[in-house]
């Protein structure tokens, strides 16, 4: 080894002994007949000191060493004269009899500090610099955490970690694939797995009763802030269950995350019905860090010569605890953020509820002291709240409203990263009508569509709905919901041959369609597959989540840009000739532009 | 859930205790009144006992049900009059009150039994059948034990576990790569990782110290036997280390899993030059279960006359302890053995060192018993041993010989699988020459290939050779060996961009093949890269070891077979126009065939 000890070790216990320490310059102070220099690793950092007393060649060698060069250095473990008492080793310095450079460094394009310099787009190409910071690491090492405390837990419980084939079959009902053309079988392509799926379902009927893998799964979508074309999955099958026990299991797990990992005891996982949370939310993952839950004022405000909420197919209000107070000025801009074209409000009405019990609306033309004591009891609200109400068209306003509710959520520090609250939402709907996914290939628009996926059993209550009207029909399928984040959900599946090839036929299949894509999984019911079920969490959300951050890049050791390009590596980039010709392959644009 | 308990759980002590088990039906025993099921499930087997006494028309129905149905049974566990001691459960049966199928099955294509009357490709075709077999079940359940034990052992040594890209760039200077067309980067490709060699360099620099991942690698090579497209290692990497560091961390690794998953304390694990290796045992991946090593019969042998032994280039014997009783007709079988094309020995000598201590050799004619005392004496070989010799020219030689040696191992019962015998190689050399390796592309044939990969570190005294001999540098490079199968290997790594740089010129690149190519990693370089190794284990291999099989088959849940095909969901497959247009590629195949 090049160091006895690490950066982040030596305590006063270790005073006089000789150590030697290999790191990376954090910075260096020179005081004349001093100087200093920070070292520093993934453990921490220690303070070396070189006493021009003792060596004067030492002391200027050391003069010249920059930032972030890796060097060696063998010396005394001493007490320091001023301590640090925010750092572990702050204790102690070394006194350096010995150095040596292992490696120079030029400046790096950005300081390797906690608050950088650097803006994403230059992090991103020096990745590799960008991982020496304390944070970015913090985060990875999060996510270590995370995968060993998810696999003690389910190991514990019996699943067995079974690896799936990465080079499998293409089979477009979902997003698109990414294909990897075969060389041994001409004119033929693998495609990477969006989720193992298929294969889980198979470990069941091969009585494998409880399965889980942490798995990297591919979708190539058009990229957002939080996706990526490779992402990694918290995958998970078991056999002989019911949707209680999945529930039960997998939020066991996550309790053990949050115990282990964050200290934190989570209460029970509360549930709530797909149909609720729309009706509450307007979103099938409510952030429940806090109430303002909707209310449907139609009631209320109906019949008081109001148009704009007479002719309005819906009218909802919510109410801000404690925002009576906002002012004319801070309700003008809160009314131009839900008219702008995300949301497409046409305006917004309000009535506060003053700490005196008063209350007074922006429609009071309409709406009396005696209409708004309804309106107050309709939702509960309480001396210094402020009731937001919205209207017009259903869907629309249902979007409206939950996007300002996380906005009032915001600005009243209601969401707290800190703070977690979960809920499982369940029976979603079975299916859903494909106006044209720009995610899906354009000649599946105009069909049903699977919401969770194809193999997704639906509620036996609902069977009879399957023919007469699908898009009622529930399913038992559920997701995992914390602080607004969907971190995952799963299903109860088919394991009936005859219920799956119905479920194909709902979705557009042809019978040789099915039969030629999903065969293998068909044929596989025909020999006693067991009633099974599962789920999937997003690991990079879900470290995301317990790293308080927004963005799952920062839990990604080297991810893509929104181009789905590496920008470090340079990656997606042309292949040689020879290469396509060896994959039966032509480039249309290298075709193109030879023209 | 639905069951109580698992097949695998009941004892006496759960006599009179009413369970719910699922399971499937493994045979079943009409006895007229009373008909016997063995459940089956992951964890074992359960008798259940239909008593027509207690329910006629229970028992009727117990008849109709087939191998392979699955069933949810409820009764009382009861003691067995005659118990079964090779079944954990065999001193109980259930009494069985109700029961009910959850899914029928049809007659499987193949018995689910240790012993299955399948062939390989229909038990490939049906996977999920052949799952269900207990040893194909155990051997996954090793895997996972593996993993479970490996990720314990490097947890506990600080080892951070970083998953690193899938979608990478394509860098074929090692075997072929698999490629896959990007939708939103038209004309260009990511490809498949052969390993994450460079990203894990990259970590080192990024400051991350010790890393580990266990990770799908994918190689598009010709396939053999024991090879797959898609193939999962253990990489690791370490910084500030030397490679003494790096053979006692992963000794300790492999120690700790003979110890924990096979209960077997492994002794200290011994180092062989890559030169002594090929010396003695003609091989770079001994076995070393078993002595036997060459010797070299060119100066024992010399000036009698004996044209094949004086013409030719090397003669080389092993003595096979205990076999001087070979018959004539056994020895002429071997010497057929070693005759065939795939080893073309021209003869095999052989000199019989009988029980009474003569010694008789096929060359009586030219050698006496004087000159065959010699023989004996150089290799060391007593009265009962049998010495055999080959001779031409040096390579083939060594070849052949490396291969008699395996043979008469096996023959003699010197391999047994349930002993293991470890080692250490290092010196490899650092390059070989590539006169059309077919597994390369052939644009890099006639050129120096990097024997392990071009960033491990030729050792330093060996610097000067560079220039002058690049055949002769040895590489700072090792692979452990277990029972003459190559578990992984590794090196040091250059941490040095002048190096780097050298070296990829010696590889025949330009400079700006390697700027385009490594860039990213040349470029690192200059920031402070530290010095670090690390080396990459075939999971695999590892595990089909500890399970005491040749094949790697057997150790993957969905293997494919050997042209790269999985038959099960028959893959690869022809994709859609639409996707190849999405996708700005075109298939050579189907443009042939349009025309």
């Amino acid at each position: 080894m090049l160091r006895t000890h690490t950066c982040g070790e030596l305590r006063l216990s270790d005073v006089n002994k000789t150590v030697t320490l290999s790191g990376w310059v954090q910075k260096s102070r020179d005081l004349g007949g001093m100087t200093f220099i920070d070292l520093r690793d993934r453990y921490g950092i220690t303070q070396l000191a070189f006493n021009e007393d003792g060596d004067k060649d030492l002391n200027s060698r050391a003069r010249n060493v920059s930032r972030e060069y890796v060097i060696q250095v063998t010396g005394t473990v001493i007490e320091r004269e001023s301590k640090n008492k925010n750092n572990p080793t702050g204790e102690i310095e070394i006194l350096v009899k010995d150095f040596k450079i292992l490696n120079e460094s030029q400046t790096p394009p950005f300081t390797i500090e906690d608050n950088t310099d650097g803006g994403d787009e230059l992090r991103m190409k020096y990745r590799y610099l960008d991982l020496r910071r304390n944070e970015v690491r913090k985060n990875l090492e999060l996510r270590h955490r995370m995968a060993i405390e998810t696999r003690n837990y389910l190991d514990k419980l019996n699943f067995l970690e079974v690896e799936t084939p990465v080079l499998i079959k293409s089979t477009p009902e979902g997003a698109r694939d990414f294909v990897v053309p075969s060389r041994m079988n001409e004119g033929q392509f693998y495609a990477l797995p969006q989720s193992p799926q298929t294969f889980k379902q198979l470990l069941m009927v091969g009585g494998f009763d409880r399965y889980y893998q942490i798995v990297k799964c591919f979708r190539d979508e058009d990229l957002r802030a939080d996706r990526q074309p490779e992402f990694t999955q918290i995958d998970c099958e078991m056999s002989f269950v019911e949707q209680q026990d999945i529930l039960d299991t997998f939020e066991g797990l996550v309790r053990h995350l949050f115990k282990t990992v964050k200290k934190i005891e989570m209460p029970g996982v509360p549930h709530m019905t797909y149909a609720n949370a729309m009706k509450y939310y307007g979103n099938d993952k409510p952030d429940t860090r806090f109430e303002m839950k909707f209310v449907d004022f139609k009631a209320v405000t109906g019949g008081k010569n109001f148009k704009v909420f007479d002719d309005a197919e819906a009218v909802i209000a919510i109410c801000a605890e404690g925002a009576s107070d906002y002012t004319r000025k801070q309700l003008d801009e809160l009314t131009e953020w839900v008219k702008r074209p995300q949301l497409g409000a046409t305006g917004l009405i309000y009535a506060r509820h003053n700490a005196d019990g008063t209350l007074k609306s922006s429609v009071d033309k309409f709406y009396n002291e005696e209409d708004l004591k309804k309106w107050s009891e309709a939702c509960a609200s309480k001396p210094g709240d402020l009731i937001l109400v919205l209207a017009g068209p259903e869907e629309k306003t249902r979007k409206a409203m939950s996007e300002l509710r996380l906005e009032m959520g915001n600005r009243l520090g209601l969401r707290d990263k800190t703070k977690f609250s979960a809920l499982w939402v369940i029976d979603f709907p079975l299916l859903e009508w494909n106006d044209g996914d720009p995610n899906l290939l354009a000649s599946l628009a105009g069909r049903w569509h699977a919401k969770h996926h194809p193999f997704t059993s639906p509620k036996p209550e609902d069977y009879s709905l399957l023919k007469t009207d699908p898009g009622a029909v529930r399913a038992n399928a559920y997701d995992l919901v914390i602080n607004g984040v969907e971190i995952g959900g799963g299903s109860i599946r088919i394991h009936d041959r005859q219920l799956q090839a119905q479920m194909f036929e709902l979705l557009g299949f042809t019978k040789e369609e099915a039969q030629k894509q999903f065969g293998f999984l068909m044929n596989a019911f025909e020999f006693g597959a067991p009633p099974h079920g599962g789920l999937a969490f997003g690991f990079d959300r879900l470290c995301s989540l317990f790293g308080g951050s927004d963005s799952i890049r920062d839990f990604i050791a080297f991810p893509k840009n929104n181009s789905g390009r590496d920008v470090m590596i340079d990656s997606p980039s042309e292949i040689s000739d020879e290469q396509l010709k060896e994959l039966h392959i032509a480039s249309l644009i290298n075709q193109t532009a030879a023209k």
